[in-house]
């Protein structure tokens, strides 16, 4: 469940965009009201008002924004204002920059369902002229490469039907690779990027029946990015919630703030599941992700993503 | 074009069924009825008499063809009667048995445009209840399932802008490793499965302008049927009437028929660009597809293939 809460009754879109013209006239930005707006309207309203900003003030709000505002809290006030779909393509486009985020690429293809990361993709061929898949490979190489590219590629079948002897047998095949420490072996990439979920499922759970569970297998090594990666996609397809409720974790962990992290999560859950990744964060940490939040962060950034976590 | 004539005015689907239901009463099967009125229907009338033949004696028309014909007019019959995008799921399905057959497989994922592709994925689930990506990777090994199920799992970009330096230095690329005769480089696969088929073209043509063709220099090799696989892959991209023209060649080559093979490009393509396959059939060899096809071939198989081509 999303953890977004709108007015009851929200203002008309002229009436957002108006305030929001308002806040953004005189001596500085009022940061106040434009987080008193947009952090309390869901995705159709903000297009909404965008729409409406753009024909009153003939100026697109987006661009306006990020004139505006700044440093983290332009970032995160960016990557909420557009829809989820064109927001996970933006996102993947930002993960391929200069160094490749492949954290970011794993989740928006494992994370969604076939039709939802379709979906992504179709928003991605529109806004910049090319296929994630191409730009994925081209940015990236090795076994990376290999295993990126056949998990944004892959359309999968998206049915509940199980097949008991293959999850046996594919689980037997990653026990024996992983064992080996082989983790770039094609079998794993060929399980993982194309087996359905459902099917995966029943794989991992037949490993943790015989050998105990994978991700610990994978996690046991020292330090192997691949191995990690190959995890991530694991709890990205077997347990989203559980996951990002451990990203959040590590963001804002004492040692150092991950920004980045922390926005993601919060700006493409709030309007969906941060409900629960927040019970979730709770129940592993015993501090409400709000507190967390609070502690970790300041000033305009910190007042947005307590309006997006608080319910 | 298609070859494919309907009468006018086109019989009711109820009268077709019930002259069916008479073709395969009685003594034996009347395959000429059969082929009259099968062979000059389109996918979406030929559906319609489906229909109303179950509708009216409660049995399905595919199964009863199945029982009633026999040998290669049968499974000529049996591709016919399906709408396009169905036969290719089920193509691609028995591609895949046993023995792979691979050139189906690179014919239906690069012949198709990035949405009809998507379209027989998606047919295929709900078939198979399986993805093509997990059948194909499951069923291949080596090079070529690197090959295969990068073609079949991409979702190109299906624009047309064209970006000239990166046509160039991907032909350098693709010049470089064919020239070291190394055709399974990681790089050939990205590039033929992740561009789209414009960038594609711009790049071929690069290669040609620099290079000389490089259809030509994979084909220079002695027999490396991985090579040959990416010259399947390149033409069925850049010219697929012409590949297809190709593959009639030597289906009715002297030496033997190949019924499969003449099969396939017929049904496939009667209802959309057998016209245009056949002129360049007929421009090549002197001699009209028609008549190569009615020499070798005979009995039912004849009368339904050249009902199907004669326009």
């Amino acid at each position: 469940m999303a953890t977004l809460t709108v007015p009851e009754p929200v203002p008309s879109p002229v009436e957002d965009a108006e305030r929001l013209r308002k806040a953004f006239q005189g001596w500085g930005t009022d940061e106040k009201a434009v987080i008193a707006i947009l952090a309390h309207r869901d995705a159709a309203q903000r297009k909404q008002i965008r729409l409406a900003y753009e024909e009153l003030y003939k100026e697109n709000l987006i661009k306006r924004l990020e004139s505006e505002l700044s440093g983290d809290f332009e970032r995160a006030v960016y990557r909420w204002m557009f829809d989820p779909v064109e927001r996970e393509a933006i996102m993947a486009n930002v993960a391929l920059k200069k160094n490749v985020d492949y954290q970011v690429i794993i989740e928006i293809a494992c994370v969604n369902s076939p039709k939802e990361l379709l979906v992504v993709k179709q928003a991605y061929h529109g806004r910049y002229k090319h296929s994630l898949e191409e730009d994925v490979a081209s940015k990236t190489i090795g076994d990376f490469r290999k295993l990126l590219v056949a998990l944004v590629s892959t359309y999968r079948y998206d049915g509940e039907e199980i097949d008991t002897g293959l999850a046996k047998s594919e689980a037997k095949i990653l026990h024996d690779v992983i064992e080996q420490k082989i983790f770039n072996d094609e079998e794993i990439i060929r399980i993982l990027s194309t087996r359905s979920k459902a099917q995966l499922n029943a794989t991992f759970n037949c490993y943790k029946d015989e050998y105990g569970s994978i991700t610990k297998a994978l996690a046991s090594e020292s330090p192997n990015e691949f191995a990690l990666a190959l995890r991530i996609a694991i709890r990205c397809i077997t347990s989203p919630k559980k996951y990002f409720a451990k990203v959040l974790r590590h963001a804002v962990d004492k040692s150092g703030t991950d920004e980045d992290a922390l926005t993601r999560v919060i700006v493409m859950h709030a309007e969906k599941d941060l409900k629960e990744i927040k019970e979730m964060f709770h129940e592993r940490t015993n501090v409400a992700l709000e507190h967390a939040v609070a502690k970790q962060t300041s000033g305009d950034y910190k007042s947005f993503l307590l309006a997006l976590i608080e319910d």
